[in-house]
């Protein structure tokens, strides 16, 4: 095969060998060896082609090429953990792209940075490695956060290299970074259905986590009347049409989801006495976040109303929409038209790491398509031509930002 | 304590010492020894009433007092055993009530039985000692039903000392029995909500029960615009909508009840990708059941249009309903009247020992007002005032049958 994608390829099928699962796809948990493995691989491929790597505190590989003066750099990357029996896309592309990007540009006034995070997945919590590189990560969690099997995070860092005390250590002066640049899959239908190779995000999508509790009374299907019952579900499901009708009539963004359901005591013959809803909404406007949680209340209580029975609401989560920077956005962009590709804008529902570099520094990502929305499963796939027009145009965006001596906007 | 009813409480007080949980409440499920000390106690206080007792193949307790004529026998009575953590008057009531009309009723020309019925809360299988007796149950199943915890039926019966051949040697010549009366708690709110203390029952309801699984795509509640989404929650919440909405237009005795509920994955973050749900139906109309089970399909079907999913409709069990006799039911309004309690007519949504034996032989049955509509629990109760009015009206009913030389419908 010959090509300017040799090497990129290469990559992905050196990659491919670290951390496969026997039981389907990959596994490379944050924190495993499998993940250290490809940290390792990583920082071979990144010296091959001139950089020099380092791993922080917290395991985080940082591959760096200085630039011609004392500016901050640009930095680009993603993570190199997996779910378990997940897909080969999902952080790899990001990192492997941006290797192939660095091959590609030449060097210039400002440094240049692959970053490879660690546990993006959130084994042991949500975005830990970018957490820690951006001060984020609570220190005194550090002796408190556990895997699903009760694994302790400092254990677990141990395990393969990495003193307990790392993350304290691993917090960096982020003055010393200009931009962040993420290449990721969609991991939704978006990009796919409009027959596009790629797409610039806008925003990464804040979230509202609400827990509601309708409380009826329980009672044998058999003998309650009708008009005497207090049917929890019943109040559940009035609410559920009306919470999904609220969502679609925002039109288009806002996105609200009924994730879980639990009624009580879940017996053919009993007249449901509890139930248990967990729901989110993810938005790129703050305000609206707010507003449509604060509906919820009402709908729900409505629903309580109809039913007879009562309910509660609780926030269990908020987080706020991170707007990904608009010269990044305009720089990949603006790289798309100079490479030939179409791309259009989109929001991100899902977090990614540049949902936490975004809070401190400016970032940008862009997604290529994701097959029928796929990801987090072995069959996750991306065609070649998009990560072909992705290494292009990050190259192209990467290469103009690091001749650029005045960045943020 | 004097007054007419003076035994009859003494029983209640002897019964409540039988199979008191420490947990709560009574714990004599069927085949226990709790149980079958409530048959050994049942048969001293029959035998002290003058009454001749055997315990047929399957431990159903028979006490009887000839007639002085050749003429099938009045029965009456209920069960014996309990729900774990049950209440001192389901079943036990109507076997107590019976044991006091015994006592009370003279002698005539039909013999009069009680028959306290082994395991009618289930823990085999639906009513086995009322089956068994009617020759209604499979042979074959003799060695194959087990309890929750794996027991198997022939094993439990052999620990009381019964023979695992028992069933089949159990089914009796029904023709020697002329009417069946059961006096039971209502286990529902009817009664006590007209504040009325005796209900004469019409009918055992019949049941269709269906499951029904909602087949929708999962994905990313971030990802995935609600354009795209095929949410098999959303089929099920509006599906539920609309069949309560179908059962309250049928008014007055249908009743609807979906119980369970269960959706895939069940992650908060996750579109859920299929939800099953559980529903019965319950009614005195088998035309009127077949009608609402068929119509369970459309709206199933609206709802999986509506939202882009799937949907299979399946029976899980369909019994038809069991008129009680009309000469019963009049029997008992007739002694009512007489005795001068008020009553009012009410359908049984719950099935009881009188829905299996009416299959067989005109039965009849008399409900006595739920505090609360509550049952199978320890705080089930029964204000002694409608007990009396109970013991009152049997009897009373029971005499007048006792003399009359043509009973059936």
């Amino acid at each position: 095969m010959t090509g300017p994608d040799v090497a990129l390829r290469a990559d992905f099928e050196a990659l491919a060998g670290i951390g496969r699962d026997p039981a389907g796809g990959w596994s490379r948990p944050g924190w495993s060896p499998q993940e250290q493995a490809a940290h390792d691989w990583f920082a071979d491929r990144a010296r091959a082609a001139g950089l020099s790597v380092r791993q922080d505190a917290f395991g985080n590989s940082i591959a760096r090429r200085e630039g011609s003066e004392d500016l901050p750099a640009i930095a680009m990357g993603s993570h190199l953990d997996t779910v378990r029996n997940g897909g080969l896309y999902d952080g790899a592309l990001g990192v492997l792209v941006a290797l192939e990007a660095a091959r590609r540009i030449a060097p210039g006034p400002r440094p240049l940075e692959i970053i490879a995070f660690r546990d993006e997945e959130g084994r042991f919590g949500p975005f830990t490695g970018s957490r820690a590189m951006t001060g984020e990560l609570d220190e005194a969690g550090l002796e408190r956060l556990r895997d699903g099997e009760g694994v302790l995070l400092a254990d677990a860092m141990a395990a393969v290299g990495y003193r307990p005390d790392g993350p304290r250590a691993a917090a960096r002066d982020l003055s010393g970074i200009a931009a962040w640049l993420e290449v990721h899959i969609e991991q939704g239908p978006v990009l796919e259905a409009a027959g596009l190779p790629l797409g610039v995000v806008t925003a990464i999508a804040g979230q509202r986590r609400l827990s509601l509790r309708f409380t009826g009374v329980a009672g044998h299907a058999g003998t309650v009347p009708m008009d005497g019952r207090r049917d929890a579900f019943q109040a559940a499901a009035r609410f559920a049409v009306a919470f999904n009708e609220m969502i679609h009539s925002e039109g288009e963004g806002a996105r609200g989801t009924i994730g879980i359901v639990r009624i009580t005591p879940n017996q053919g013959n009993v007249v449901p006495g509890e139930a248990r809803l967990s729901l989110e909404i993810r938005d790129a406007d703050n305000g609206r976040l707010d507003r449509l949680a604060g509906r919820v209340a009402a709908l729900a209580d409505d629903a309580a109303v109809a039913t007879r029975t009562s309910v509660s609401v609780k926030q269990a989560y908020a987080s706020a929409p991170v707007a990904m920077s608009a010269t990044l956005i305009a720089a990949f962009e603006a790289a798309a038209v100079d490479c030939g590709h179409a791309s259009c804008r989109l929001l991100s529902g899902a977090n990614h790491d540049a949902g936490v570099v975004g809070r401190h520094l400016p970032a940008g990502m862009l997604f290529v398509p994701s097959r029928g929305g796929v990801s987090h499963a072995p069959d996750e796939h991306t065609d070649w031509p998009p990560i072909a027009a992705a290494a292009e145009v990050l190259s192209h965006a990467a290469a103009n930002l690091l001749q650029s001596r005045a960045i943020r906007d």
